[in-house]
């Protein structure tokens, strides 16, 4: 998505070999127009994939996934990041480790929101580890429902989350694709 | 808001006196069509207060904010909720405590996303105590900036935080206005 990496280069920041701050327009203030260009995106590549439901994980992930789920007219569902496990049998819950604050944390998804049927989209910010998209699929399908697509605002396709994604054979598609960071630099990935 | 109070008439359910389960269409689901509206009668009601940004705090109030400020055609800022001080004198915090949660939190701003001339529209999912809007508005007034309105969601009328926000004269808007709670039994304010 040529507008994205347009406002990646102009306003992002590379702080080390890993870590991209683009809190001008997604993660801090976020630019609600771009965010309706990048839900746009989505539902223009998910739209023959009969999905039911958008779902992402709180917080950064909800501008872009609200604006998604209203132009593909579905219902969002966002899963919460619990501290420790809750004791409710109608909750679903799975064990995720974020690199990026060195903490586990509990992905938590209530029953009710989801059935067999469901052909589930996963929207998230940033493609990393993989370590929460890969927690929300398993949500998913401990569901006995379908990751019918998994779609990223930001890939850094240096680091193993897309191959991990692949082996699972899940449909990924990331508006941007980094080939490369570091401080003051910023590649992506030729041809996207 | 009519088409608000019916949804938290068919969907919502009253716990306690105090707590108003919303789920199926604003805390866990999120209905966003619902939220395009809820959007859109901010914007209507905040439309003629000179608004240069909307403000919210993760991760309830993102939806309903990210549709008023695309409406409003503003950027939308995110304050984070951070468990101890930051260190680094880019960023202005202050301490709020969360009766929900039963914790504290640093609700923290990057000084890079407010300046003195902001006119600053908080919007938020619920107002109950008034701490977590109490706290926003601390952070835009530390920042040399102006508190333009608060939108509210839902507001539970009976519980202090209307008083207080009134008490410093602050424009509160909201869109539904609970007068009463009980196991099973919803009522609204009158006239709203």
């Amino acid at each position: 998505m040529k507008l994205l990496q347009e406002r990646i280069l102009q306003e992002g920041h590379a702080l080390s070999d890993t870590i991209l701050k683009v809190d001008s327009f997604l993660n801090h203030q976020v630019d609600p127009k771009l965010m309706e260009e990048v839900g746009q995106a989505f539902a223009d590549y998910f739209n023959d994939h009969g999905i039911t439901k958008v779902f992402t994980i709180e917080s950064s992930g909800i501008a872009p996934t609200v604006m998604a789920a209203l132009k593909m007219d579905l219902p969002m569902v966002i899963l919460k990041k619990q501290a420790s496990k809750i004791l409710d049998g109608n909750v679903i819950q799975t064990e995720v480790h974020s690199f990026t604050k060195g903490l586990d944390y509990q992905l938590t998804l209530s029953k009710n929101y989801i059935d067999e049927d469901d052909r589930i989209l996963i929207i998230d910010d940033f493609l990393a580890n993989g370590e929460a998209a890969l927690g929300a699929a398993r949500l998913v399908e401990m569901a006995g429902a379908t990751v019918a697509g998994i779609g990223i605002v930001i890939e850094k396709s240096f680091q193993p989350g897309r191959g991990l994604l692949e082996e699972k054979n899940y449909d990924v598609y990331s508006l941007a694709r980094l080939a490369k960071l570091g401080v003051g630099n910023i590649e992506f990935v030729d041809g996207n």
